[in-house]
């Protein structure tokens, strides 16, 4: 069965009055059905943030338009609308496309397991096109989940060469997403540049406690009594980007580093599952360097 | 200073295509300007629920107009569309009207003074007009607080007449809202009835888990690992009110009764005083035996 | 290498004076070394609770003695000491011992997963012996785990033969607990006392509330704030045994049942997995329909 | 009515064997009786920590003592026992002791009223001996609670004055701990040498994360979905001192800086106070830069 055409739209742009009234009134004078609408204004800077989902009546309409083309035209509709009328930024998707993910990944496999088992369970929009890790111990546990596996190991000396070739698997493979799954080497910025399309990763601290590396360490130096994990889009600045979600489990002193660590990978695990499902339904708008997240 | 003008108009009615647009654009085309607006869809019982704030026009163009004369207008209209055209419940408030509020109390103080301190803080939009306890207690600190206080005590055999001295408080200080802050009587129909407008009680137990006498000793008596507290709209039927908001703690073996009974204080203080102030900013729709909360 | 000799003694019996110190004493008499201990008293009832681990000295003298032989004696000994000179009840156990372990399960597989994954990372002192289902589906995934799939199916005409397979297969791997990781169907009690060994439960709900059937439709219809889920040992009354631990996620009236239940296979996973770790590691001690958690 | 006596013990130092029978075994042959004994090791420092309570049969048997001369004559042989025997250091309490306790505040008022309303429901075994502000605000409402309230204005050119009287108060009132509830004065190093007591503090911010000033506002720069609330001791190094309490609360792109900061209250609130119970109940040992809180 076809899926129904259903569109959401991600805008943001300077608050002016009317703004909920000619998205909703565009969108009810061609006959289209609003599904959901959720808003946001940020007072302080004068933004207006919108998720609109909507049914065109297109789909019901022209009978003999591919679902595809009745997409496209009324994205492309919507967007002329959005940037030319309302001087706003629009992000549009299909609802019903599933986003092809990458995932990177390196020898921990908590999170590698806890995605791929979500996915299976239907909880994902997505297709996961790709598993890449510098190590090769998780070949064989990928391939039982019928999924390619690429082995690309990265030393200092072959970084460059290592990420050209992640870089060819994502672009033959399509890849509109990678989630770095506990994936424990620095992208550069040329890679990211060269991607150029969302990379979530996952940090083992609550952000901005405890950045860089073996935060569970630093954490129990420190003697908190909490510890936390932060889903973030990785930008050039390590541990800076726009964090998506987080979570927080209380510890005490009995907790060692390893009872730490232990309790870190549930966090891990439900804090990156969270933030990937909420990107995946285009719920989720970055601007400056924080997201709004249209539950 | 006069409040500016804004409006929230709770909606609920079957769902049919078009009800956001057709609400923004009403509201757009008399010139007012949306402030919020959230929805939500019943899929199953195909019901639509809106809430939906915003600022008329009229508050800025009829300079000689009263407050008061340009919310009841513009309230009026909007129901008249809402009812008419959109064959929509509705109910409609004024952002700014500080609801009069009585609390009702016994021995227990703590929800009592949480409350009282959170209004004295600024964080209700609200007046508290009497407190009305079965017990003389609190008489001192309430005057303490310059809150008019009555002790009307209430044994069975007096319960019909302390019922209708209560309404007759209520009435005379014009009462919206009656808060149970831990009022250990049952309020019968009559005065339910007699009262009609909302009542919200704080459970201490996460219903419908022990309902009823003495939740703590339940709750210890099965060993549970949880207790919680539940904030709800009062109806004839005890404990089975629509529920507001819930929360709960952790606890162990190591807890005894009097540990649950201190824990639950902290809860019952939160979630009721949660649940007051999203009931304060017209933030819960009553269906069947369930609420919407806009939060 | 060998583990060092460790053992755990759970005790519980009638309140007197100088137990901790008589406990300590017996074990220092005999140049054992305290690791851990913790003890618990509920005042009510007059009851004395301790869980003591320590290493006995003989590991280090004995040096001819098997290990098994050093446990043995030393257990012997201790449980001799306690039910004699203190008059107390006493389980032992040797902390490296890996408890033999079934998983029943049946078509919903996320506690399945979870409990295997978190067993190969290391989490759980134990083996699992036998993958026990009334459907077929995952026959292959378990393969793939290298763990004994057994396909039973139950219907109510075969329950009482499928019982019986099911028990020689418990007897034949010499399985020490068993964990119902969403098996869908009630245990008889006959089956229980044949098998006369822990059972561990997770109840998609924080019970007492929502016994029985369909948890997540029922918490759905009574529009409760929050979901949970409990794992309880499994006694001959359903829903009714000794809780173990309990976990709570926040909800909303945007969460429809498919929802709830995607979010309760969360808690699900996380609270059965704890109990299971618990468990394993001899910190539970069942008293009346309660149990003291030594964690 | 005389409390019974019971005294608290708590213990550090290097591990060695046997240290639990020891302690348990020396209370023991004065015919004491333990009521709670708690234990932690640090393997990787190879510290010993204990928490041991206990009833002296003293208290039995010498009636003509009085209740001081028991505690002060048990306290000091255990001190011997534990210094010169076991080479621990220790710190001995009178379980029934009510710690004298000095609240600093400044013009927020909210942790001072929920420490006052606790204490006076019997939440705290301890005496407020003084309420200490640097403005005059919250003069009526103390005096309304019976408290002695101290108003000493603090700037830079006065502050060596003012530390001076505030010393004074403490000394004069014999304060044993200084709470500083939402006192937003950095106390000098020669103050806390010359009082020489704990000083309890509350960060509104999850430490280390946002240490320093205005905490909401840097968190919600960052754009962060926790925030969080951190009470510690005050040392030399502004927010660098033992942990003993954490908390946090979930947030949304939808809270500006005031909703963080009411959020904010109701944290700062909980954490302070459990913190406070937790160090008037003799629960928190200090070592490093750290605690062990026997909870």
């Amino acid at each position: 069965m076809t899926p129904p055409v259903t569109l959401v739209a991600l805008l943001h742009g300077p608050d002016q009055r009317g703004l909920v009234a000619r998205v909703a009134g565009w969108i009810f004078s061609r006959q289209g059905n609003i599904l959901h609408a959720d808003q946001h204004r940020d007072k302080e800077a004068g933004v207006f943030f919108q998720r609109v989902e909507w049914e065109p009546a297109l789909s019901r309409a022209a009978k003999g338009a591919s679902r595809a083309a009745v997409v496209e035209s009324e994205a492309s509709a919507f967007t002329a609308f959005a940037c030319g009328e309302l001087q706003m930024q629009v992000r549009m998707a299909d609802s019903a496309h599933r986003k092809r993910v990458a995932i990177f990944v390196s020898k921990a496999d908590h999170c590698f397991h806890d995605l791929v088992l979500r996915w299976r369970a239907g909880d994902f929009t997505a297709e996961i096109v790709a598993v890449i890790s510098n190590h090769a111990n998780l070949a064989d546990v990928t391939q039982g989940y019928n999924l390619p596996f690429y082995h690309i190991p990265v030393t200092a000396a072959t970084k460059v060469d290592a990420e050209k070739r992640q870089l060819a698997i994502l672009r033959e493979s399509g890849a509109e997403l990678v989630v770095l799954a506990r994936y424990m080497q620095v992208l550069s910025a040329d890679f990211l540049d060269a991607f150029a399309q969302p990379v979530i990763n996952i940090h083992h601290s609550f952000l901005p406690a405890f950045a860089g590396g073996k935060p569970y360490h630093q954490a129990h130096a420190r003697g908190v009594k909490l510890i936390g994990a932060t889903a973030h889009y990785v930008t050039r600045v390590l541990d800076e980007g726009p964090i998506i979600h987080q979570g927080v489990a209380q510890v005490t002193h009995r907790h060692g580093v390893d009872d730490l660590i232990r309790y870190g990978r549930d966090l891990e695990k439900q804090v990156l599952a969270q933030a990937v499902r909420w990107h995946l339904e285009n719920r989720v708008l970055v601007y400056g360097n924080k997201t709004v997240v249209f539950d």
